[in-house]
């Protein structure tokens, strides 16, 4: 399966892992809704910094 | 590999193949830098609509 991991950088750069097997990615106005693989929801006020799907990594920034 | 194709949805909701088997994805100041598999790369000034990620797919809209 295809789902990715969801890392969040700081303002060092150093990656902290958010939410495992991400499925689903929505932007809203508030944020961005996450959804993983088995149905699990998360809310993150945050932007996406960068894609990597062939390595499975969604990596945001607040 | 776990690459996605990206669509672009207008405003009709019709979907429109844009660019396949994407691996990178990075937002830019005037847009969405898009890198498939091979190496080739597009800027196309749209935003994240949703990522599917488990049916491959990375829907944009303008």
């Amino acid at each position: 399966m295809c789902e990715s991991n969801v890392y969040l950088i700081d303002e060092n750069g150093r990656e902290s892992l958010f939410f495992e097997s991400v499925d689903r990615l929505i932007p809203q106005e508030d944020g961005l809704l996450l959804e993983n693989i088995f149905g699990q929801k998360k809310l993150i006020k945050a932007k996406i910094k960068e894609l990597a799907l062939v390595r499975h990594k969604i990596i945001l920034e607040k």
